[in-house]
């Protein structure tokens, strides 16, 4: 591969951004990603706060992760990241074995992204009630925190009625299971979020052994520096 | 096309949702979709809600739009459902001219999602607002509203800085614009929200001319049924 540079606007605490690095992980190409560190006020959840340099430039919705492309595209959003660096791998591949996929293909993506849109909504639940938390405890609303308890409940129980699709066919995991995996790391790592084990067999023996692969073992979440 | 029938979890009010059925309408896959209308308490935006019976169980994030394609897949998320009707009219096509698309290919379509992207984070902050105007006005937060309309300022001018991206060179919209002027409907639907015309010329334009697309004005919101 060429010596393409990408920039990744970035956190070690978004679960969003830990999905891209995942990604770019398991499909060979972190080496070309030069990763811009963002600072976030701990009021970010309610407040406009000073964003890092550059950040609100390139995507005016200014969050991340943001990706921004060597022709200076920047995409704002981590399903089209993914996207975006899979397909980078594919249209650069020139031999069967260099051509690694986390979206499979032929039809077989649509059960693949089911599964994701499910990852990603937990992935969602989480962040959000990590934003009520930080509120100032009068703007907290408990039943808001409740709903999206029973949503990351819903979504872990319905992953775990679906062992066959929590291992991948190929040497790869796909990218609904990479999504599920951080969710479950985060749920561990927020430890006030409860543990997803309980009464989930299925996903505990995945998540044991998933847990181990050196794309998650190198992205443990960390918190986010504050300025 | 052959007689499949998709499935649409609706409601008149979600932007996410118009998206959904807009590009639907543009596609010419309107009529092989089954609508099932939702219905949503006012409080669905803090508080876990009685789903329309159907909902939970085909997608447990439990929100829309959720699609269920004609082989029981559940896409709950608004961008892979749009990706999923494009694909399908694309592997439906028999002919050139049945080949209508409006996600461009062969490279252009990064610097698409990249201005969907925005787009679609206009949606969230404007969902955003909504569902913070409909909590008890003890758990609302000002900061919060202001946070959200200053990302919608920052989304709009950075759209109206792109003129020459809103027109689409085919005889389609392609999906940022589709999102965008979902975007502009919504900004008027809510007139709280503020006008978005206000020192942008060229937004203004453009979907005074958009807006009369039989797509759009034949999916004018309107305020979801609560029960």
């Amino acid at each position: 591969m060429g010596l393409v540079v990408l920039q990744l606007f970035w956190t070690p605490a978004s679960p969003f951004t830990r999905k891209v690095v995942v990604c770019a992980r398991e499909l060979g190409l972190w080496g070309q990603i030069e990763v811009r560190p963002t600072a976030w006020p701990l009021d970010w959840g309610y407040a406009t706060v000073p964003f890092t340099a550059g950040l609100a430039e390139a995507n005016p919705v200014a969050r991340i992760p943001t990706l921004v492309t060597d022709d200076g595209t920047a995409l704002g959003d981590s399903t089209l990241i993914c996207q975006y660096l899979n397909h980078w791998v594919q249209n650069a591949a020139t031999t069967p074995a260099e051509s690694a996929t986390i979206i499979p293909v032929d039809g077989a993506q649509w059960s693949m992204w089911s599964l994701y849109a499910v990852a990603d909504g937990l992935l969602e639940a989480q962040v959000a009630m990590r934003a009520e938390m930080l509120r100032p405890a009068a703007f907290r609303s408990e039943d808001y925190l409740q709903k999206q308890r029973d949503r990351i409940a819903r979504c872990f129980d319905y992953c775990e009625q679906r062992p066959g699709e929590l291992d991948a066919p190929g040497s790869l995991p796909n990218l609904a299971q990479i999504t599920l995996g951080i969710a479950c790391g985060y749920q561990d790592w927020r430890d006030w979020l409860g543990d997803f084990r309980s009464n989930r067999p299925n996903l505990r023996t995945w998540y044991d052994k998933y847990s181990q692969r050196p794309a998650m073992l190198a992205t443990e979440p960390r918190d986010t520096p504050e300025a």
